[in-house]
């Protein structure tokens, strides 16, 4: 079978352990991510591999270099997952690291560094909505204070921890020391249409973009729907809409910025009454910080004059903001250098939603290599990969870690 | 006391009467009910007048005219409210028209036409969701069917018509004859802004609006907030917010016509997903039938573009449509001339909200008076009117009905 063959193999083998039978749930340290971690350590092992399991319960194989004590090259991705996800985010980065060790393994090549290969333990947050708790761990920044949180049926994240086997008071420890890492690689899924509009099976990400989120509520005033004529209105949805339309078109003035309204509530909500509240979402993504930000400053201008000329009040708050990640500018040249040979045109983007590798930017230097998936599509069981794509994938990969081998011997 | 001050008095003690302690709801055939039925048929005998309930729970006081058989002016409005109503609503025009009875039962006067004042049993239709059953049963297009429904503690409307003391017999029988009446005149709250606008304690309506009420859907691609591009997208909140707009400039355009989006519910509805579908609800009036159903078409083309320039679809269901009610010219003019004696402007103006005067007007020339109130604000505790507009209201029904004898003597 050819390598790319059995990484489609194994996606759909590891698709079949699940929390909630009949759709893929596996969340953080649960009886599924039990059986996903025996799973994929056996492929480790196969590969040529040691497995370990760390406190916090990642997965990781490690792959000798050639000489003892050589820095430690990290490949890999999350193999925990939303509810009722596809196959594809997470696991697809973590099998094609086993599949290109494992060619290693066969050719009985020993690099210049040794590789390990993670499975981090979550990085969606299902369970205790804290997402990257796998690579805060091995990035050193895991927040003790998140021991606490509970989960839905009241169990602790130390409880849960323990539960698995794993060990909630040597988190700090279980750090990876920067000094011993060469970097950090991961493959996963675009999970938005820009490679697919491309036709083209992989890009090299750029950086991870930052993010700001934003509560926004206009209050204007109540009325009969039939006896408030319309120049006496103060209607709240009227102005949201406005909002709405303003954000989408100063987004698409500014390339790669994105800004989506994806929450609105009205209230009271009746047919017959006019809207005299309305609270939304706004998720403003960049991957330049100061495009971001004064991006949100402009959003938030037009919020306050749509509601001056309306005479409604708005509410504007942050709810959240997270500084991009760029990636590593050698390791993204390495990348481009391997995907080069492999497709007709080198493609860069960044990423809009967060990965592991934004974590691990914080201590060593990362890239990402994306994945076209059918029709953006992800968080959902259509997530779809090519198994050409993934063969794709799989030779850049192998090509970027010999480019690697090459400037280091 | 003075008359007007009397009528706030009694709007006072009504208010008091409800079927939820701490705030005021009287709902059909509720025990409330019988003590707002039993309070004001005490205040119509002290104005000189029969009192009987009939079949459905409609109570009515009758003051016989000059002659016997002559035939009757209906005076009145409804007893029942919304979920913790104001105090205005209905009541207001009940107690003036027996305050305009008693001041001629005071002075003895006996006019060419007898006079009834009709409290009815339901116009707001809270319990069963079926409004104006009382005028339904006095205009004889009571539906029997309607017996079935049940309350949310499944009470059919027979059992609670039979337990209030009515007869779901006989509703058939309890149909005036438009033969007998004259006509049917209501004085009710604006529920709206624009008396307040134009400073003017009462208005004259010149039509009971019709409605129509649309359900429409936009379906577009839900996709990651952040990892889809703004060119991408296909962004149902966005077609809708578009849509929103183009309601409100398109109503603000057309004299007398509303348009309002009074719910808008958006799928998937998380912060960071792009929404795939929006369902909102337009409702469009005007006094003018044609204006609301070529009104009504147009703003369906305009969904129709919209949809098609975001590649997105739209799905357009109107749920109901009801037409105008246009008001009697005669006895609107009468009103008018009353107007002028007690106030430095007339002004008429469509009732963009339903009234039992909508289905009286089926049987017998209807006619109504609005009365300013507070910020047009209705349905809510807030609800107020002034006093003083109190009397200018009493005043000018006193004086309606005396032009209506001149014009009949």
């Amino acid at each position: 079978m050819k390598p790319a063959q059995l990484v489609v193999q194994r996606i759909e083998a590891l698709a079949r352990i699940t929390d909630e039978p009949g759709r893929i749930t596996r969340v953080f340290a649960s009886p599924a991510m039990r059986r996903a971690n025996e799973l994929v350590a056996s492929w480790m092992r196969e590969a040529g591999m040691k497995t370990r399991v760390d406190a916090i319960g990642n997965l990781i194989g490690h792959y000798d270099g050639a000489k003892p004590n050589a820095k430690i090259l990290l490949l890999g991705s999350h193999l925990d997952t939303v509810r009722d996800a596809g196959k594809f985010d997470g696991p697809l980065g973590v099998i094609l690291a086993i599949a290109c060790v494992e060619e290693l393994h066969r050719k009985q090549i020993r690099l210049p560094f040794a590789i390990e290969v993670v499975g981090f333990a979550d990085e969606e947050g299902v369970r205790y909505q804290s997402a990257y708790l796998g690579s805060k761990v091995l990035a050193g920044v895991f927040e003790e204070k998140d021991l606490n949180r509970q989960d839905a049926e009241g169990i602790s994240m130390r409880d849960a921890i323990r539960n698995f086997g794993g060990n909630p008071a040597r988190l700090r420890q279980a750090g990876l020391k920067p000094i011993n890492l060469l970097g950090y690689v991961e493959a996963h899924i675009e999970q938005g249409p820009v490679l697919e509009k491309e036709n083209l099976a992989v890009g090299v990400v750029t950086a991870i973009a930052g993010q700001s989120r934003f509560k926004i509520e206009f209050t204007g005033r109540a009325g009969h729907a039939g006896t408030t004529p319309m120049d006496l209105r103060q209607d709240a949805l009227c102005a949201a809409a406005e909002f709405v339309l303003a954000a989408e078109t100063f987004a698409r003035k500014k390339y790669g910025l994105v800004a989506t309204v994806g929450q609105l509530r009205v209230e009271p909500g009746a047919s017959n009454v006019i809207p005299g509240g309305t609270a939304l979402t706004l998720d403003v993504r960049h991957q330049k910080d100061s495009v971001r930000v004064a991006g949100g400053k402009m959003l938030r201008k037009f919020a306050k004059k749509i509601a001056s000329s309306r005479s409604v009040k708005v509410s504007w708050q942050r709810v959240q903001q997270t500084d991009s990640v760029p990636c590593s500018v050698e390791f993204s040249g390495l990348l481009k250098r391997a995907v080069k040979q492999h497709q007709r045109k080198v493609v860069a983007l960044p990423s809009g939603a967060g990965h592991d590798a934004a974590v691990m930017g914080r201590i060593t230097p990362a890239a990402m290599l994306f994945i076209r998936c059918k029709g953006g599509i992800s968080h959902h069981p259509d997530e779809s990969v090519r198994p050409r794509d993934v063969a794709v994938a799989l030779n850049v990969l192998f090509e970027f870690i010999h480019l690697l081998a090459k400037t280091i011997e």
